[in-house]
């Protein structure tokens, strides 16, 4: 049923859906908008998308599916924009890291009968840095997709059609989709992706400037520095809108780990630490 | 030269050893010891060891290589055994992953010329868990071994041959040498090897306590996920005598994480933010 899908943001997600969508067999058209021309040629290059769109909202006008690939807050700007001009023969999607805001944005935008529906989505894939030229047929391959809709029944049946195909073409892309609460998911992508990628880049900025400039370096690390920084590239540009809209998620988890790094400091010759190995050990086991 | 190597201790290390010096062409024999007689068992079963010792203080006696790959403590245990029997036919080497105490204890037991030579050594290499059956041949492959010897010198020239023909046979496993200042080496692995570590257990710690028993977490957590918390799995036991040698620069490097994650957290909404993702992405590509 979906025939006509525009896709806003050629970066790295935006790409590799198009080309998923190709792999997993979508037959319709592919039209696509990038900020910076030359992404967008990069994914026209790569067939990601059949065309560039000269105008992101006449190309939203023009299609069924509009999936907005961009960073969370030029997200919040095009539901802006295009809640006004679609309707209920459209669906509007995203892929954006934290969901409370872009839910509620959603229930105030989108999502009566009379309007185009929006599925609030976030696939849990990505690469440590960006860009059309990085997109990959297989990057939502084994991955899960998460929705936070909380507008099923409110649509019409016709916009509620659209959200079932589109579940559909993300399973086609190889993905498990998985439903959440929007609060429960920006907690618990807070402690399981936020955090983590927080952790890697504070441990290269304290180390590029302790022993960034020591000589031995390239040849003492091995692979446990390797995996423990290589999230530090992730660029800031990628960073600035899930910091600025999980803030409060996030600073509980920072905090919560500097609690526990201090504890292991004043136990490193106690058996506490006995205990925080075992603890961890069971939380990869239980993995 | 060197045709009797006698390995104390089968573990991965001792283990991976073994098949390396084989792998890289070794021809003289290899007589192993290990604690538990399993280790000793599975090591032989592997031919990473050709016979398995019932005495290790014999068995020293009777090589001209004595390789200690234990945790440290019990490596300076078998130091203070092994100094009265064995003279300058004899090299000891080990393999633990703090330097100071070792190369202190080196100076003060071996390495005068009617001793044995004593070379303190760490291969910058292991896995997440231990046991001789996870012995690799290629483990050293690619990986910097570093010695700490400060006894240049005050060798016999038999001893001091033997040092040199030990450096060959560490080259012919696949690793580069690499000569520190044990105290600069404790340093240095503080920063590189042992905060990582400290930083993966206490993530997984936590994130076993926050996130550990919800259902959603197994199909949430990517690979970004796994990579942080790898070393979560690494025991104890092969923690505990590196906490305890080296935990003033642990405790340093721990402390300055702790500040940096808190500064991160009061300013997840600056233009501080930006300077910390540059100063990470700086890390990464300068290595």
């Amino acid at each position: 049923m979906i025939e006509r899908i525009a896709i806003l943001g050629t970066g790295l997600l935006g790409t590799s859906v198009g080309l998923a969508l190709r792999a997993g067999g979508f037959h319709g058209s592919i039209v696509g908008w990038n900020r910076s021309a030359a992404g967008a040629q990069e994914a026209l290059s790569m067939k990601a998308i059949d065309s560039i769109a000269a105008d992101p909202l006449q190309a939203a006008r023009e299609s069924q599916v509009v999936l907005l690939a961009l960073p969370i807050y030029a997200t919040l700007d095009f539901m802006e924009k295009l809640s006004p001009i679609l309707g209920s023969e459209h669906l509007v999607t995203d892929v954006g890291s934290t969901k409370a805001q872009i839910t509620a944005a959603a229930g105030r935008l989108f999502n009566s009968p009379e309007r185009a529906a929006f599925l609030p989505g976030h696939p849990m894939a990505g690469k440590e840095r960006g860009g059309a030229n990085l997109g990959d047929a297989n990057l939502f391959r084994g991955a899960v997709w998460l929705f936070t809709d909380e507008a099923t029944g409110q649509r019409s049946p016709h916009s509620a059609e659209l959200v079932k195909d589109w579940r559909e073409l993300v399973a086609s892309m190889g993905s498990k989709t998985l439903d959440l609460d929007p609060a429960r998911h920006d907690e618990l992508v807070g402690w399981v992706s936020h955090l983590p990628q927080f952790v890697a880049t504070a441990l290269s900025a304290l180390l590029e400037e302790e022993v960034g400039a020591a000589p031995e370096l390239k040849d003492v690390g091995g692979r446990a520095l390797r995996e423990m920084t290589r999230l530090g590239s992730s660029p800031y540009s990628m960073w600035r809108d899930i910091a600025a809209t999980n803030s409060e998620a996030i600073q509980r988890t920072l905090h919560a780990l500097e609690q526990r790094l201090a504890h292991l400091r004043e136990n490193l010759r106690t058996a506490a630490l006995r205990d925080e190995f075992e603890q961890a050990n069971k939380f990869r086991r239980d993995q």
